[in-house]
């Protein structure tokens, strides 16, 4: 069976070109970067020239860029930094709708010590910049905020975030995870101070992710060890994946247009299409302010889970909202944070396309989506037909 | 120019039969293993399937394995999982030969509060065991001390250390990145509660580690973030490395008595060839007590970096002892703990073998490198004949 990926904002598909850039790195240059031999000495070069091509990307200088293992170890190494670098300051912010990989790391700091002010979105899932500015304090280390949600896809105003934070002595760091490589990210343009990214959701390889540093900014490490990274991530190089994240960085500046044309004229073809084809279908997040390639529905009175695993037969691969893959029957926290009722956060489906998509791909979804929609409803002890409301 | 790689203690080469497990795992079961349809969770299971090879090498229960993207990243998860779950206690022990993951980290901590004791080693890089239990107290939260020594090869008594803690409620932890797949580890038979590992030290990819973590022992991650590793280790599973790790865990398993047969007569070889052709040539480490692939061999009145360079031009890859990579003039920590002299450990020279070498490689070596170390000290100004002494 032909699979329909539109799960994208989970993981990408790594491009067969970066595969093949990758390949010499495994059996045949496998030395360490850090060996005084010149067969360790070549990879350590290849390693430069992949820096090059991530900070192109982000408009960054070579030497701020850090590689890391992922976005999760890009996003605690800044958050560590910056409240390393400000002992004397206990207040950290950050939005209600971050990825676990902050949010997590967030609780964990509010033990031991730090008070944390978690900055509201609206009913569309846009920030509440008011309410942002006003938290702000003398005691503040550090803002970190996501530059666009993983589920909803909405951008948030970074920029205006930096120039509200200007001269303030406070560190701002951004989880760009899901907007590098589908809208442009400018860091100098922005002028934050630390931004983190990941390899696997630009086609690049899993456990491969890099940070932004601004020069200048203070830092100190999270991965402490050898000196690798200018003592600034210990740990042997990886070098394989830091050559592929190079080349998969070159491959979506070169694809950022048809991103936002192409992907984009998709995205909006499948949510047009399933919102007319479905009663009581809602869109969660700001119809414009959103990344081009996600779109996140709500389906009233039916199951997330049940919903994936129908399209599951059918080889369409998509997202639950709903944070079931933790366990829990909570459902998503960022819609929550959204005010998404009760009966349609847990009926929420998050389509994410690539490059890779097809017109065709998304008719097969907009056609086989709705029935299955139907099917389950009448299944379901909650629906009594369109309009009708939990008991 | 055919290489004649030696170099194995600093990395390996991946096995062509490991990376053909991985390849399926970048460009077509590319999902995410915590997805929810067929398509991610069919990479959990691969994963799941790694983790019982990885385990099997060890002797642990497949739940007992945490994967990570480094050794490193190992060390630190051990070492913070140990301080966080005995917040009360502020002495930690190691020893004074550790690999920079962990000595430099106790380092840092020692910087924020931590009482270190540091180990001593005798001249043949032996841990001083007397020394080691006259300093454990009440207040000692965690030892950890390497399995087997990175420069030296030197083994050190970890089944004796596990004792000596039994039912003090000290954390163990070991680091075993250079002992893994080179001589058998056996984690239940030692009893220590935490032990690192590293991929790309045994054949595997690099970018990929293992934690072992004593079922019951305390933990909290280190990489705080998703509910990956049960909520152990945050971050998006690095499919195809884990994959990786897990082939390669059951080859070295395979090898193991190759590497203590074949590549240990080897070894000696090579061993005995440099010291009976080289005036002035002294053994670093004791002879016995070694892993069987490693020989760390001091050229008085040289320097180790002239003496790689110059090997490099034959296509020999080995490591010097001093820390030079670092931009350091220092000699390497391992030798000063052993006391080797400022004439000698300058000019040592790190060999460490694979399964991959071959007796007509040794013989390369046993031939090429005395007549360099004459060269080299004729230009050198401290070289006045065997026996002089420096200024």
């Amino acid at each position: 069976m032909d699979i329909v990926y539109m799960d994208n904002n989970a993981t990408t598909k790594v491009d067969p070109v970066v595969l093949d850039a990758m390949m010499p790195y495994f059996t045949e240059f496998y030395g360490n970067a850090s060996s005084m031999h010149s067969f360790g000495g070549a990879v350590g070069r290849e390693i430069a020239a992949a820096r090059d091509k991530v900070a192109a990307l982000i408009n960054a200088e070579p030497g701020e860029i850090i590689f890391t293992s992922c976005g999760t170890e890009s996003d605690s190494t800044a958050i560590y930094a910056a409240i390393r670098s400000n002992p004397n300051k206990k207040h950290i912010i950050t939005s209600r709708v971050e990825h676990p990989a902050v949010k997590n790391l967030y609780e964990y700091l509010a033990k031991t010590g730090y008070r944390v002010t978690w900055v509201p979105v609206d009913k569309d899932g846009v920030l509440d910049m008011d309410f942002f500015r006003r938290h702000l304090s003398d005691d503040t280390a550090l803002v970190s905020i996501m530059w666009a949600n993983n589920e909803s896809g909405v951008i948030f105003p970074i920029a205006e975030i930096a120039d509200a934070l200007k001269d303030k002595g406070i560190v701002f760091h951004s989880d760009a995870v899901q907007a590098v490589g589908k809208v442009p990210v400018d860091v100098k343009a922005v002028g934050l101070d630390m931004l983190s990214l990941s390899g696997h959701k630009l086609h690049g390889p899993k456990g491969v992710g890099a940070l932004y540093v601004r020069k200048g900014a203070k830092f100190s490490p999270f991965m402490i060890g050898g000196h690798q990274e200018r003592g600034r991530r210990g740990g042997t190089e990886n070098v394989a994946s830091i050559v592929g994240l190079g080349r998969a960085s070159e491959l979506v500046k070169g694809h950022l247009e048809e991103m936002n044309t192409r992907v984009r004229a998709l995205r909006d073809r499948l949510e047009e299409g399933l919102l007319k084809n479905t009663p009581n279908a809602l869109l969660n997040g700001a119809k414009d302010l959103r990344l081009p390639n996600t779109t996140n529905i709500s389906f009233e009175y039916v199951e997330g889970e049940a919903i994936l695993l129908m399209m599951d037969q059918f080889g369409i691969c998509a997202s639950s909202g709903s944070a079931c893959t933790s366990g829990s029957l909570e459902p998503s926290h960022v819609l929550r944070a959204m005010g998404v009722p009760f009966t349609a956060a847990h009926g929420s489906i998050r389509f994410s396309l690539s490059t890779y998509n097809t017109e065709k791909e998304v008719d097969f979804v907009v056609e086989k989506l709705p029935p299955i929609i139907e099917r389950l409803r009448h299944m379901s002890p909650f629906w009594k037909g369109a309009g009708c409301q939990l008991q």
